[in-house]
């Protein structure tokens, strides 16, 4: 095995998506492939290559694993058969964290300002994402995280982003795990505008309720909706809510009633759905006005579930599934937390 | 029993959503609860009652039942145990067609046209439809229908159509099966618009090109992706299309070059997935540009593989769940039919 900072040889060919790491099935995208190449021995064009320190894996994973028998033996097998952290169970991944190692700039995002080296977190899947684990040295089950000696690349395509030194490291993990939802929020609440955000207590939640407020300043209407009491105390007193509604986001109904009670009969322009249980979609569409907008950020959402609820209570609403990637969302959303000295606050207690 | 167009006593409430017909869990939205009241000697406020004379399954509920035994027999078990035909295996329902036999006309829609005696078939699915079958008269699979006695209500919010005079009873269904395509496509597209249609052959696909013409005029950029060659055949035949592309929509990188080759290197600005299959959720993200838009008609569509998708290749589009319900979809999608010969005739071949 090379050592971790030796060079690589480069090959002169790669494409911007990964595909030529796909084994199984040949030529295929890296996320459905079953198996991709993690030989790091030479690395293609446009990658770039990382020592790994940890993993952080997505709840549902880990929880699945552990319930399976030893998570750091099932990752282990899980990454020397397909070369990618992709939980074939929950075909889930997780992000990692690690550092520069080398870069063939080649066909990479013009103006990346990335550099042998640096702390990286990764902003792609690892359920597309070669990779190599020598050793698990620690199993963090409160976190999801583990500590792994281990290589991995970054397509083209794959966005990353430089570890913050002004906030604590696992804060910025946690962060970046959803950077996704704020710039969202950002491009579609402005002063007037009325929010609703569903799990609004949770992570993803509170980011969104933040960017309401910021971008919507005194003038919008922003509601959280949080079933847990202990979070919807938390979200409460960050004093960003016009209203905080305790409820459960699966029965629909209470949901709509109780948000109705709290704006005086106002439905929202903007729902926000970050609720991480299933059967919460008509929740999220029956508090949505006539031509509003619903966005799923929430992963257990249903296609159809969405579709066909909204058809079958005739509500003409956009419905989105929530894109995970939006132009600078790392920068975006870290400062968010950044500007937010409360929110800052809930997530260094949470998850620094 | 009851005689058919005998009057039904009308209790004093009921909610718009039918909430009040949820018998198991009671009280529930009457799509996932899994039985539903079809005692229709009385009737509630806002809803309407109707003989049924046909239900129109979708193909993938038919085939199943093909699969399992008799669907006849099986279509009447449903709907005994459960009070409306909701497939137990696949989830979905279809839609039926039948007769107008009372209205309380109490929160139904403002202006709404529906008189006694008119013969209509429903916009919402059976999934949520109170129903009872007393006897199945014929089956025909070719199209997935049963001719049946019984009957049926619809609540306040739930939409039907009056089935036009001048189109065929079967082409108005199956048109109407699909209605909520084509206004979708009719609220994203301009002169100069670039489109893309995935699975462009098929009922809703032809629909969608057709929408894009009509909005786009000759200014737009109409491109009709179509794995089976007599479909595209046909599809090329209307001569609607800028290009029609033969390719597999689950294989997306196959997809991209063969659309760009098509566009001179123009990425799409919306793209319409009318793909029955699925894993086809990749290449409608990779044909359209950043900042483009993606619609999901197709049932197959998976949440996560949409959202982790276009995350994974770092491509900041916004992506539609298809609403299956817009204003006017009926009237829109008829009228757009009624206005293209060309597609009309193609219909009147394949669905009259």
């Amino acid at each position: 095995m090379l050592g971790n900072t030796d060079k690589r040889a480069i090959r002169s060919y790669g494409d911007v998506y990964g595909t030529h790491r796909a084994v199984e099935p040949r030529g295929a995208l890296p996320q459905p492939a079953w198996r991709l190449d993690n030989d790091f021995t030479r690395i293609f064009r446009g990658e770039v290559l990382l020592t790994v320190e940890a993993l952080n894996l997505d709840a549902a994973s880990f929880l699945q694993m552990e319930r399976e028998g030893d998570p750091a033996a099932i990752v282990l097998r899980t990454v020397a058969e397909r070369g990618k952290q992709h939980n074939p169970v929950t075909g889930s991944g997780g992000m990692l964290l690690g550092r520069v190692v080398q870069i063939d700039p080649r066909g990479r995002p013009a103006g990346e300002a990335l550099a042998v080296g640096d702390r990286v977190a990764t902003l792609v899947s690892l359920s597309l994402t070669p990779l190599r684990v020598d050793r698990v040295r620690a199993v963090r089950p409160a976190s999801a995280q583990m500590d792994v000696d281990g290589e991995a690349v970054l397509f083209a395509s794959g966005a990353c982003a430089k570890l913050p030194t002004d906030l604590s490291e696992r804060l910025a993990l946690a962060v970046l795990d959803v950077a996704g939802a704020a710039p969202q929020v950002a491009r579609r609440v402005r002063p007037g505008t009325a929010v609703v955000v569903l799990g609004a207590g949770g992570k993803s939640g509170v980011l969104c309720v933040a960017e309401a407020r910021r971008c919507g300043g005194p003038g919008a209407c922003v509601v959280g909706v949080e079933s847990s009491a202990r979070a919807a105390d938390e979200l409460d007193a960050l004093g960003l809510c016009d209203a905080v509604v305790a409820a459960d986001a699966r029965d629909a109904l209470a949901v709509r009633a109780a948000v109705l009670a709290a704006t005086g009969g106002r439905e929202a322009d903007a729902t926000f759905s970050c609720v991480n249980v299933p059967d919460a979609e008509l929740a999220a569409i029956l508090v949505t006005r006539d031509r509003g907008a619903v966005y799923f950020f929430a992963m257990p959402t249903r296609f159809t579930a969405a579709a066909l609820g909204a058809e079958g209570v005739g509500k003409d609403v956009d419905l989105f599934v929530g894109n995970g990637y939006a132009h600078g969302h790392a920068d975006h959303t870290l400062a968010l937390v950044r500007s937010m000295p409360a929110v800052r606050a809930l997530f260094e207690k949470r998850y620094g």
